[in-house]
């Protein structure tokens, strides 16, 4: 007997990297795991009202693998795109074992759950391919530098490998994911912004690149049927004069508003540009909600009460 | 409109090391991805008749990042655990986008197809915990393995850390595997042999440990439901005086001549001796077939025409 699909609300929330490590801290694993409790918690109690999707940035764990890569000479380097697939087992493992127990705390025990790896189509045409704009990694100095096998660029700290970052054509597992959520699952997927990959005829082929996660997020949405899209970050929400005295959060934003301001380079590249580039995407789909809130207020923005809110109009 | 859970048998094939690695080969993800064509082929034909559970060991990947670990003082050293986690998603990405390919290459393109993060319980208690047993990483000369942190063992290479190996209890995703059986998702799991954690009440713990990889799949089986279980290994299936010049693979094996054998010490521990141990496990779950076979014969083996096939009496 199988039981009818769920039509629950489907809630997809995009964990930045503070919900792993924060800052001024120096990443270990037992810090991790304990940080990850505060999203975990909220997403067991949002579990019972909602259909839950969730992805993830690994920044500092992708950074650790390419230290290792470069200063282990014993063990042959391997591409970028297998260090992205090892951090989607690392935090995939921890984020799903923290909302198990969280899961378990509420006396809740038969909710399936599982942690996908993904790859991600990108196009070997995307411009992005001839312009490297991404720092991933290390900092190196110039004379290290000097010696990498792949560009590099001058940043405050020193040199660090810098990698395109093309935009998400297609998530290859979206109709496993759309299976799933009929079923219920809470699903985490796309860690790191998804393994990218191009498609030659039949087959895959790996790229050394990063995927944005917000952007590879909000494609997730448009391709599964997202209701609400949340990206859970380290600040309350937009900005508009983020980091100056004139600092003001914005309650709500709308999408005409939100295009004027990314135009005019009010919102950081790489970082609070994504993301609001994402909700414009997601709000591009007729009933969705796009939401940006701290890590914290993850249901309170749910509920509305958190958060920079994007609106029509 | 869900359609009712499939019926077609279940077929778990657990791929030993070599279907990675070969004898001789350094090794690299090349060679890795090229490997790995001869066991997708035959998965993907097998797709069309069987519902699919695939499992794969991790022991080349593993003892690559342990020695990154060890050589790289710029970042803080991992528990096992979540080495395991990473080879899971190294090797899930491999295996998943090999096998996608191969379905492709057959115009198979809507057979869903995940690859799962899978952790393991075992028991605290277990008496394995006292002694540590199985080998696992890099070789150490003396004088490196004095400053390790664990307990080391002499090999014929030289000094190699020991880790506990015991016994898998229970695997947390059994219920979504079985969930996705239903569906006729082919399903990777259990990568490395899960990751080990122990349960404390409401939560679980990683431990610095390895199940073995057959034993894990044969509990897998019996958790699932298994009707086909074939290890795929680098010899074309058990063998009597294996690497003597009285070597002789058998064709059959009965459950207690398997039991004889294997308390005479007639099979090598950490390698033939678990995979009959595991077979023997499986048979003990009546109408259920265990044979083990060379990773270029699994079709002809689910066909009862290669490896040792397992039998009650």
């Amino acid at each position: 007997m199988t039981p009818p699909p769920c039509s629950k609300p489907i809630l997809l929330i995009a964990l930045g990297g503070n919900a792993l490590v924060r800052k001024g801290q120096a990443g270990t694993i037992g810090e991790q795991f304990e940080n990850l409790k505060l999203p975990a918690a909220q997403i067991a109690r949002l579990a019972r009202d909602y259909r839950i999707i969730i992805t993830h940035g690994n920044g500092p764990q992708v950074g650790s693998l390419m230290l290792q890569q470069e200063s282990c000479e014993a063990v042959g380097r391997l591409p970028l795109e297998i260090l992205v697939a090892q951090t989607q087992g690392q935090i995939g493992y921890m984020l799903e074992s923290t909302i198990d127990q969280a899961l378990m705390a509420l006396g809740i025990n038969d909710r399936p759950l599982v942690s996908l790896i993904s790859y991600v189509v990108v196009d070997e045409n995307d411009p992005a391919f001839d312009a490297p704009s991404k720092p991933v990694g290390p900092v190196f100095t110039a004379g290290q530098a000097e010696a990498l096998p792949y560009p590099v660029v001058a940043t405050r700290g020193g040199f660090r490998r810098v990698v395109v970052s093309p935009r998400p054509v297609t998530i290859v597992e979206k109709r496993e994911i759309r299976q799933l959520m009929e079923m219920d699952f809470i699903v985490i997927c796309c860690g790191g912004g998804g393994i990218p990959v191009i498609r030659e005829g039949r087959a895959f082929q790996g790229v050394d690149a990063v995927i944005d996660k917000d952007l590879v997020s909000a494609r997730l949405a448009e391709e599964v049927g997202v209701d609400i899209f949340v990206m859970a970050t380290d600040v309350p929400g937009v900005a508009l004069g983020f980091g100056t005295p004139q600092e003001r959060f914005l309650t709500s934003l709308s999408v005409d508003d939100a295009a004027r301001h990314l135009l005019a380079g009010d919102f950081a590249a790489g970082s609070m540009g994504p993301k609001v580039e994402a909700a414009m995407q997601v709000m591009a789909g007729r009933g969705r909600r796009a939401v940006i809130t701290a890590v914290d207020r993850i249901e309170a923005a749910v509920k509305g009460e958190a958060g920079t809110e994007f609106s029509l109009e």
